[in-house]
């Protein structure tokens, strides 16, 4: 039997390249790449992504491809991609949700923490000598007992939430629709949510429907003793704003997993001394990683075994 | 009324300064200093120490001070204390217990997540451009789901215990007698524990009974994927075989906030690039801090009042 042939986008590990080599006839279209660059071959001949990486996944690329029925997204958030387009030509999308809940939730608490507890200044003043020097680390910020805001109270914000519990604060969340939780506070709207607490975190989805989710006012709401934290996608916030409210004063710091134009980010951020940057790593697990191409595999196979989707997204 | 005369030791933050100024005639005694730097009348009048920081409180000075009655401690451990010799001198002792149970239990979840998901190595991965040139960063461990150990389920341990809760994996402790924490599984061997999980997590007291608590055995045991969080006295760990199995590969790595010799920590720490280094902070947020200092205060005027001390040792 003939293999599929599918495009492979980005680099892949090692476990994921021989699984895929295995199963299908694979192209490759490597970081800024070019479709253009394609043997002639490939795009006859492609009937599947596996869609990986930074770039947009738009409709140009999606037309250039005359037997594309399939798209699996290898990551939770399909923001990058053209789902309405594809659904229009009839291709499917899927994506790996559930399997990296915990590793996000995880890099939350820990950014929460180490923001709040100058973890990574702590470990410059060991290694710089200055402890030996000049005595004790400047003293830092309590993270029990403060108050926490949610935006979004989907897989990833139940998450964090309930890894918040044991530090004793109050957790409220902003969500459209009140969920069941009652033992969280909800809020309907984000600017007044900002304005009761002391840490808040964005775990909404990317997309056209977030973008600048969090502006001027929320980061105002905040305030001077406010930490910002965000793993969800760099659009959800405004980011000029919050590079004026981190230069300003007007909120105490940020922790950042994800920003505008990955991984070439603003240089600005590179000079304060108040944000943790984190570099879009909240999935990146060995564990989780091997699982999320597992599941991406399992939705090509499903494809081309012409069986139900395991995760789609359209 | 005359004041009462007092010796400090090492710094105290301003918060501190004036209120134990206003209650107290102060002599200070800095770091390294010696006591027959002191001025005569110091020796003579002084009543009680207000005692912080890194030096051994022993026989020798306790002896030198004539009036000495009370020695009131700045933190939950006095293991550099001898508080034998002070109650056989009928000298009474106190520490700060409860108070600082917060930030120790949430440092210790912090350094967990930091150096299973590279928090400090991502910060330098982002800063140092290797993202922009070089692309993703390496993928790291899984915090979710892991085995965790707790050697001495006191306060602290039981705060370390709850926090790991929603984190979905198994907690083992280990104490002399089973308490009351039906959640998490007893064990009365620690190598035996050690052998178990994936994570390490020491919280006992410091002082004769728990030197050396963590030996080449026991690391042994923890074994090349394991990672050993020290968050109670670096005299808990046998230091040497610690960095012996950082160095081999005998576990995988190890996340301190407490050492031998510190603020001069064994130069051989700072090679490492499996081992997080924390500056003795665990306690060490603002909040906690005059918390701190209030409570030693109050155990200070209760002596002088002639009332039950607020937390004593002795």
């Amino acid at each position: 039997m003939t293999k599929p042939t599918i495009l492979t986008f980005e680099s892949y590990d090692d476990w994921d390249v021989e699984p895929l080599e295995a199963a299908y006839k694979v192209y490759n279209l490597p970081y800024e790449g070019k479709v253009s660059d394609l043997p002639a071959d490939a795009i006859t001949e492609v009937e599947a992504f596996a869609f990986r990486g930074h770039g947009v996944l738009g409709a140009d690329i999606i037309n250039a491809f005359p037997k594309l029925g399939m798209i699996a997204n290898y990551g939770v958030g399909y923001d990058t991609i053209d789902v309405d387009h594809a659904s229009s030509r009839g291709v499917r999308v899927t994506n790996t949700p559930d399997v990296l809940t915990d590793d996000v939730a995880d890099l939350v608490i820990g950014m929460i923490i180490a923001q709040s507890r100058g973890i990574v200044g702590a470990s410059n003043w060991v290694h710089s000598g200055n402890w030996a020097r000049n005595g004790a680390f400047p003293l830092q910020s309590k993270v029990s007992g403060k108050r926490f805001g949610i935006v979004g109270l989907g897989r990833i914000g139940r998450a964090v939430a309930e890894r918040l519990q044991p530090f004793g604060g109050d957790v409220y969340y902003y969500s459209r629709t009140k969920k069941d939780a009652p033992q969280w506070t909800h809020c309907t709207d984000i600017v007044s949510m900002a304005e009761k607490v002391d840490v808040l975190v964005i775990t909404v989805s990317g997309g056209p429907e977030t973008a600048g989710l969090i502006g001027a006012e929320t980061l105002t709401a905040l305030g001077p003793q406010g930490l910002l934290v965000n793993a969800s996608r760099g659009t959800t916030v405004d980011e000029a704003a919050l590079l004026d409210a981190l230069e300003t004063g007007t909120i105490r710091s940020a922790a950042l997993d994800v920003y505008d134009n990955e991984p070439h980010i603003d240089p600005r951020f590179l000079t304060l001394d108040n944000v943790l940057l984190q570099p879009h790593q909240s999935s990146g697990t060995v564990e989780t990683r091997k699982i999320m191409g597992q599941l991406q595999r399992d939705n090509l196979a499903a494809y081309f075994a012409g069986k139900p989707l395991l995760t789609p997204v359209n």
